[in-house]
Parts: C-alpha cells; structure tokens; sequence
C-alpha cells in the first residue's frame, strides 16, 4: 500500500486542540529545588485536549501492576477523556492503598484546575518501585504545570523531557494524512529504555491465547484530531500496538507500568468511521507508523544498546510457535552478547531455536542476514547446515548498528518478527544498581 | 534424614574397578602440537570400566541436539556400557550425517581398542557448534588415552581437565557410604560455566507436563561401584537429575550437548535392590547429594559470577507455578543485575513475579533473605509491601558471595528452588566473542 500520509514537525502538539507542559518538582526527592533551570531534569508532564476527546488505551499484563495503571484501566473503559498527568522518578508501583489513592488525586487535582470531571483525566507514572510519591512535590508540579500549558513546540519538548527516565533521548513523531478530505494529524512522545519487553492489552489482564510476553517500563502518549469513536479507537490502538510496542524487546523483563494512550478530539472534523471502512484503513496505517517508528526509537536507545537487531521468523506452524522462536532467539543472552560483538554465532542462534517452545527441525532451519528491511538475504545456514557464506561475510553482515535476521524454519506458514537489542557491559554496569538508593529504577 | 554417607578423596576413581585418562590432541586446532606438557588444556578425556557395567543417562531437551547426544540416547536404553569417550574444543553439534558418522566412529575406535561391543561405548562433545570434528586429531588421541588409562587420582584428574571448556577449575566429588553391608562408593565429575539452565530427560524427549526449562553446556560423569539394575539407576539418576542440574541457571541457556551419565559396574559385591527397598533409599540420597553439589559447582564457576543466589519459592498453587516464578526470577537481567551491584532491588522481584506464567497476587507476596540453609530470614517485604528492615540491613542481606532469595506467593502448598547467579560485565565480555574465530563455545 502505498503510505498515504507524511511526516510533520512536532509530537503531541502537532494535531489540532492538543496542549502540554513539562515541570520539574523533584519526585526524586533530590533535594535540589525547584525548577529545571537549576539543571535537574523535569519530571512531570501534562498533556490537555482544549475539548472532550475519546480515548483508548492499552496496559501492561504484568501481575503487579502499578496504582496508575489500574484507574487508567478502569477510565478508558469508559472511552472520553480530556487530560492526561505523567511523572517521571517513581513508578507508583506496589505502594498498597496509599498508591491508589495518590494517583486519584493527581487526577481530582489536575481535574480541579481545568474543570474537568475527575475521571476525564489519566494519569502515568515511570521510575522507582515500592516507594510512596512525594505528593507535596506532585502537587506544587501539578499546579504550576498547569499555568504553562500551551501548544508550543516547546511545551511538547519539555512533556517529553518529563516522562524520561534512563532514556537518553526524547522520542517523538508527528504525521498527516487526509480522512475524508479532511486533514488529520496523529503526534506521540514516547520513553523506555530498560525493563522493555511490553506486553499490552486494553484491559491489563492476560488474553488466555496470548503467547506469554516479557517486557520493560514504556509509556506512550498519542494525540489526535481526528474525529473517531472510542470504540473504533481501541480496536486501532489495540492493532497497532500488537505490531509495534508488544514486538520489541530490550531485556526481556516486562515493567508493571507499560501504558500507551491514545486521545482523539475531533477537531480534524471529519466524519466519524467504523472498522470496516476505507478511512479506517488509513487511520490504521497512519496509527501503525506512528506506533512502530516511536517503538523502534525505544529500542534503539535501550539501556547500552550498541546493536539493533529485527528477528523475522517465517515458516513456523503457528503464529505462537513463530513469536516464540523470534522471542527465544531475541532475549539469549548467548545471542545478544554476540550481537554485542559482531559475532555471526549461528551454533547459539540454533540452540535458542531448539529450546524455544516452537516446534523447529533441525535439518530444515535456514539462518540468514539483511540489511535492514532489504530483501537480499546472505544465508549463514541453510537446512540446518552451514552455507558456503565465508567467516568475512557474515562478520560483514552482522557488524552494522542495525541488521535484520532472518530464520526460517520451513515448516509451515507463520510469521513473526521481533525488534531487539544486544546485550552490552553497559546494560549491566547502569543497572548493577546505585547502593546509595534504596530502590533504583524500576517501573 | 541422618546423612548416610562420607566425603572421601577423588572423584570417578574412587570407585573400584574404574580407570581415566585425560590427553591434548588439539580438537580445536590450535596448531600448537600435541601433549599438554606444550601448555595446552588436555580434550580428550576416557573413562572405562574393568568390568562391564549398567548405565543411565539423562539428556538436553533442546530440539537441536548434538550427534552424540543422540547416540548416547540410543546406547543408554539398552541398560549396559563399559566406556565412555569424551572431548572438549567441539560440541559435534548441527554436524549433521558426518557428526552422526563421526560419533560412531568415536566409539568404535574406543571399543576396538578395548576389545567391548561398539554399543556398550557413549560419547560426549562439548565445544562449538556447527564445525566437523578434526577426526584425524581425535584418533590420535583416543589412541594415546588409551595406553595412559589408570586408576590413579592423577588419570582422574587428567579428564576432569580434559572435558572442561570456559570452567576455571575443575569440579569433582566422590562418596563412600554401606550398602547391605558393603561399602559403596560414588563418585563423578563434571563441566559447565555458560550455556548453562539444563532441561534434561531420560530420552532426550521434552515431557509433555514438564515445566519449560532452558540451560547451557555441561557434562557430568558419574561411577559407582553399588551393583544396581539399569532400571532402578535410571529411576535414581532422573530424581537427583530433578533436583540438581535441572534447577540450576547460569544465563537461561540451554544446550545442545547436555548429558549426564551414570556407570554402575558392581564390583562393591552388594546384593541388588528395587525401587521400594531402603537400599534404594540410601543410594538416592548419595547419588543427590554427588549430583547437587557438582550442580552447585558449576553455577558457582559460572562465566563471570560473582554471586550465587539460591531462589526458594514457597506458597505457589501448583509445583508448575513456583518453577516457573523461581525460573522467571532468576533468569531477569535486571534481577540478576541488581544481584551483581548488592543491590537488594525488591522491585524487580516482584516485576519479575509477576510476569511470570505463574498465578501471583501482588498483595500478598513475601520476599526475604537468608545466609546459605538457614532459617533466619530478613523480610524486605511482606504482603507485597515493604517492612521496616532498613536499606542498610537489606544490603548487608545481600552483600555475601552467597544467599538465599526466599519468596513466598502465600497462594499455595507448593515450592521450588532454583540455583542462580549473578549478571555480569565479564558474563558479556567473555561471550560477545571472538571474530577471530568463525564459531566461538557453544554446546
């Protein structure tokens, strides 16, 4: 298909109607002081639609999950919302009751200063587990992001700054597309950098049929003027997660906070579409882009990350068995520690295979490499046997930042493909933990 | 149970009637000529008994086995062998007709020389994957080992270096305890340091019911001199198989080659016993505890551990449950990370229980902390919320080469114990491998 939309300056302030500010109130508790001038990074966003807009979402399967995550649950059933509060240094995860509590009140309070029903506004929360918010510093951040609230470039940059955690580098895209002969814009700002396995749906609870999925602590905020109904909504948001975020892996590990958000306001004025229509198709192009462009920007900047590596599966018998293989190879230390060094290991490649749940044969897999998204394949294996390719080329093969793998096990008709990461001295290094802080990063 | 047996020196031959070698052939062709006396690691290693003897076996379950895993496979159903014939420097993995031929002829050669049937010679690789064995080399060297085979600590010793690939040292045990009024002996030695979560079964085939398991290279080799039915060594080996080398992880990997062997040739005179006989009971416990402690051995010479961690779940609805929270514990990076730093990160324990395929309610989680089998446990959390145990206390929790991990789901009757350790910067270090070498250590 050919892409039916193009690219746009900006992030979340790019559709029509759409607000945002970034503060910092040291959730971390540095002790620094206020205000981002003195250096400290900011560390509370807040994204506002200047109208009611619908709203879908989808959240992370972990069993514990953090007290943001499940009110969001509970509010995006509903469908409307209007205002979205994020912070970044403390997840808000297993913190009992009292976490409940705080993460309603910085909706109520946010809710207060805009004068929207307390349940039009979601709320995010990314850093450490187990520790109580600071709600003194929350709600001195609330109030005064609230005052620099605008639609400016800037204000996009500095919300995008606020969700940050170990990322090393904001995530944002912005594109447009015509619905209808109406001009629509989807934006998104996006962090995550370790504990990345996401493993999404629009509930939080695990699909029975779901293969069992691992990742780390990523949130999403997606805007968008189009005009869409909530339902419909979900049923985008719920595909083009499945084919981006739930599809990347940087250590395996599933966070209790992954969250992605979608709020659409209308102000496009376009005519509302169902899942059936030529508009849906476009919408759900346009939403998958989005989507699978910030999912890879969240691999890309992983923890240590030196090597980003598309696993594509073809010729299992299931799509479980596919996601499986893909997902066996993706998150092997073995593997990803020969990524790390430019290694074309094929023999840990294989083993991986083997140990997966997916049924493989060994005299039938085919091992090969591309640069990414190219079909040229240089094959390292094929049938389970080692090809003519020399040490040289596959070396070659493997020592660009990015390059796709390709495994076939030709035994039936499914596919899967997974975005994934080596596995550096750096990731360990950065995560050993600070001893001087009782509970480094977490969700 | 009062412990029925005693340590005593030596390793497989302290057993009567059992004879090693160890030679330098150089199976990985390092040009460097023969004989370790040129500085060289021995890799070829025999292990032979006087008399004929029973066998049992328990293999990888990886999909992708080796060609001597297969053959041993076969051979050990039948109950009887003599010999054993095993190298280092080369798995035999993915080697396809030729690494079948090559085994064979392993054995062939093996048993030719020592006058037995071909069936009643296994053979164990352990090495990289996907390279034909140096036959020539390797003939030279079991023609060599022959001539040196003794009983001598020095020849046992010899092959404990020979079958090592990334160990530091060598890992051996041996026990004597009285059997129907006879003293027995068992004693063994094995290798492994990465690649290492085996899953192993009587058949190299996966049990349907068992819980998903995955580990990497190692080998184990075990004598006695109880006179024992093939049927009931078998029953034995796969329990203390259970609950030793399949319970340990160094990074997740399972290999292709994973074997564990048992030769019972008799000589100690007692009478045989069955399954239900109190003998069998007294066996049982000696042969876990050779197993458990080679086990032990090999995650503590993990590659680059500097910590081991023993995860004793507890409360789980179902046995299938605690493996897999203990397993999901054990094998995320970013818990294995934190194990490194002396981090006491109960964030990530609790992220990693949940999710794990196991059933958890976060509320009701306890995590703790123990010095090695002892009783005494720090809480760090209760009811999945923190308790008062200060940062402090937590860290020195963790601060030891060695602890114990207690979790507590407080859902059921039923628990689980994993052997783990720690993430490293030398772990990543030492497998993003080599490309000077087409294919580094694998199976």
């Amino acid at each position: 298909m050919k892409l039916q939309f193009k690219a746009v300056p900006g992030s979340i302030n790019a559709p029509a109607g759409f607000l945002a500010s970034g503060v910092f109130c040291d959730i971390k508790k540095l002790g620094t002081g206020r205000g981002s001038d003195k250096g400290q990074k900011r560390d509370l966003a807040l994204i506002v639609s200047e109208v009611p807009a619908t709203v879908a979402g989808m959240f992370t399967t972990n069993q514990v999950c953090a007290a943001p995550v499940k009110l969001c649950v509970e509010r995006v059933k509903k469908g409307a919302a209007q205002a979205i509060v994020v912070n970044s240094g403390n997840a808000n995860a297993c913190t009992g009751l009292q976490g409940r509590k705080d993460a309603q009140e910085m909706t109520a309070l946010l809710a207060k200063h805009l004068h929207l029903p307390a349940e039009h506004v979601l709320v995010g929360s990314t850093g450490r587990i187990g520790v109580p918010l600071p709600m003194a510093n929350v709600r001195a951040g609330i109030t005064e992001a609230v005052t620099l609230l605008d639609n400016l470039p800037a204000s996009a940059d500095q919300a995008e700054e606020a969700i940050m955690t170990s990322d090393t580098r904001p995530k944002q895209i912005a594109v447009e597309f015509k619905l209808g002969g109406k001009t629509v814009r989807i934006g998104g700002i996006c962090k995550g950098a370790g504990m990345i396995q996401p493993g999404m749906s629009g509930t939080g609870a695990r699909p029975a049929a779901q293969p069992r999925v691992l990742h780390a602590t990523m949130l999403c905020f997606i805007t968008t003027d189009a005009a869409v109904d909530a339902k419909t909504l979900q049923a985008a948001l719920r595909e083009a997660v499945a084919q981006s975020f739930n599809r990347i892996t940087v250590d395996g590990d599933m966070s209790t906070n992954d969250t992605v958000l979608v709020l659409a306001n209308g102000l496009a004025g376009n005519r509302k579409f169902g899942v059936r229509s030529s508009e849906f198709a476009i919408f759900q192009a346009a939403l998958n882009h989005v989507c699978l462009e910030l999912a890879k920007m969240i691999v890309r900047d992983g923890e240590g990350v030196h090597r980003v590596v598309t696993v594509r599966v073809q010729g299992a018998k299931t799509v479980q068995d596919a996601d499986a293989a893909a997902r066996a190879v993706a998150n092997s230390p073995l593997v990803k520690t020969s990524w790390h060094g430019g290694d074309p290991n094929w023999g840990r490649i294989m083993d991986a295979l083997g140990y997966s749940s997916a049924r493989i044969t060994e005299g039938k897999v085919d091992v090969g490499y591309s640069a990414p998204d190219r079909r040229k394949i240089l094959w390292s294996v094929r049938r389970g046997q080692p090809t003519k390719a020399t040490f040289r080329q596959l070396c070659a093969a493997v020592a660009p930042k990015e390059f796709d793998l390709h495994l076939n096990l030709n035994l039936g008709p499914a596919g899967a493909v997974i975005y994934a990461a080596d596995l550096t001295e750096e990731y360990v290094d950065f995560n050993k933990g600070d001893t001087g802080d009782p509970n480094s990063l977490g969700g």
